[in-house]
């Protein structure tokens, strides 16, 4: 359970709308760790201990524990359990399949992980996402427009006179709504806004790309927040791996203090 | 490593082009096996061994195993251990996601889990899917047009003068080729798979939706063979649900025969 008044009221408080991506990567976190019993999980451990003030969710992504097969499965569901419950904890797992496994899935990351949220895909449809929005309190995270050079192959394709991730936005809002619904955008640009938010004028949006990725927190701002900000902002690499020493997680504290400052303008 | 000519081999010697779906669901296997340790494990070992002669292929759901967490991959593991080296393996994963992440999910399904190929679902463009095309002796099997209501949604909608699947194909054919990658196709009608073997002449394509999804495999055969066959058809729980007695194995391997007999007669 996690719900929109919850997340604006956090926000708030902490004058942040940052989410810390945890896209944890055994070869890259520190070499002092993997003495631990499970490396991944003490590494996150201090990543969440370091920031949790300074941020409003936290992104699990799904990929970095699957390629450790059932032992990073494990290292997953501590991490969900550690997660505070003043943050939104996200599954970034862009599932999406037909209604029978749709709801397996939404039962693994709903039920079992205990996410509040989870990222979809939505290529085969409304019905392919559909089961997650039957959970009460939890969260489907679409993809709309994402940053990656490949969007332009499909996403914003013209279907009519509308781009593909217009007609996501558009067929995604006739299942969920903006109190269990929001978009994955790596949008920078006013245009893309001013179509994104015709749509979806109360969603938060989940956007990837600053930092490491290299997109603009200010532009971001700019064009894509509304009255409650409206607006979740994802930095993992830049912060996670700020430090490779001893230090890393008063390195990831010093990054992520400095986005939420930052922030902070904005509120 | 499974190429494209052992395929081939295999569907000529077992005169079958079946693939077995995995979807082992523990509310829906015999209740006997649930004092087995592992009951999920224990099921897809039963039917493994009952039906391996009469198919050339396993599609294991991974939101089957997933909904059971670390232990759910702990059976995962165990099953795809246990597929006979002369049936291709396939993770029905339906990942894709940007590079850095999409690598992950790479070596969790081909180096981890050692699959021999994944289904990948490829909204966010080629860059997302492109990864999974880099292990020699491995497979992609990118969403094309699925079975579901809401392949209308986006998959079938036009985009110029191409359908969405259709511009799918295209591209994706330039990443992968005949001996690494195949398109997951739910059609049936002949207008369908006039335009996917246009643009996939020579690919396999995966055909879901036989059985328990109610597609016609003489339909399918008749439209979409080519001279190698190219075609795997499955069925999940038509054939790993046709009882849920101690006779389970038996009865999964009668009606996967039936299946084969009937693929006999078009090879």
């Amino acid at each position: 359970m996690y719900s929109r008044s919850k997340l604006i009221e956090e926000i708030t408080k902490k004058k942040s709308f940052l989410c810390v991506g945890l896209d944890t990567d055994i070869t890259k976190i520190p070499k002092h760790l993997l003495s631990e019993p499970d490396p991944v999980f003490a590494f996150n451990k201090a990543i969440i201990d370091a920031t949790s003030p300074l941020c409003v969710a936290y992104k699990i992504n799904t990929a970095f524990f699957e390629a450790d097969g059932a032992k990073g499965w494990e290292s997953m569901q501590k991490t969900f359990d550690y997660i505070p419950k003043d943050c939104l904890s996200i599954a970034d797992a862009k599932r999406g399949d037909i209604g029978n496994t749709s709801h397996q899935y939404a039962k693994a990351f709903f039920e079992t992980l205990n996410a509040d949220s989870i990222t979809l895909a939505p290529y085969m449809g409304n019905d392919s996402i559909a089961p997650f929005f039957k959970y009460p309190g939890k969260w489907g995270i679409v993809l709309a427009l994402t940053s990656n050079p490949g969007s332009a192959d499909y996403e914003q394709q013209k279907i009519g006179d509308k781009f593909l991730f217009e007609l996501v936005l558009e067929n995604t809002c006739e299942i969920g709504s903006e109190e269990n619904l929001m978009f994955v955008v790596g949008a920078t640009k006013p245009q893309e806004f001013n179509i994104i938010r015709k749509h979806a004028p109360n969603h938060f949006l989940l956007v990837p790309g600053v930092g490491a990725q290299g997109g603009s927190l200010s532009d971001v701002v700019k064009y894509g927040r509304i009255k409650d900000i409206g607006l979740l902002i994802n930095a993992s690499r830049s912060i996670i791996y700020a430090s490779t020493g001893y230090d890393f997680a008063d390195f990831a504290a010093l990054e992520a203090r400095k986005i939420q400052e930052e922030m902070a303008t904005y509120l």
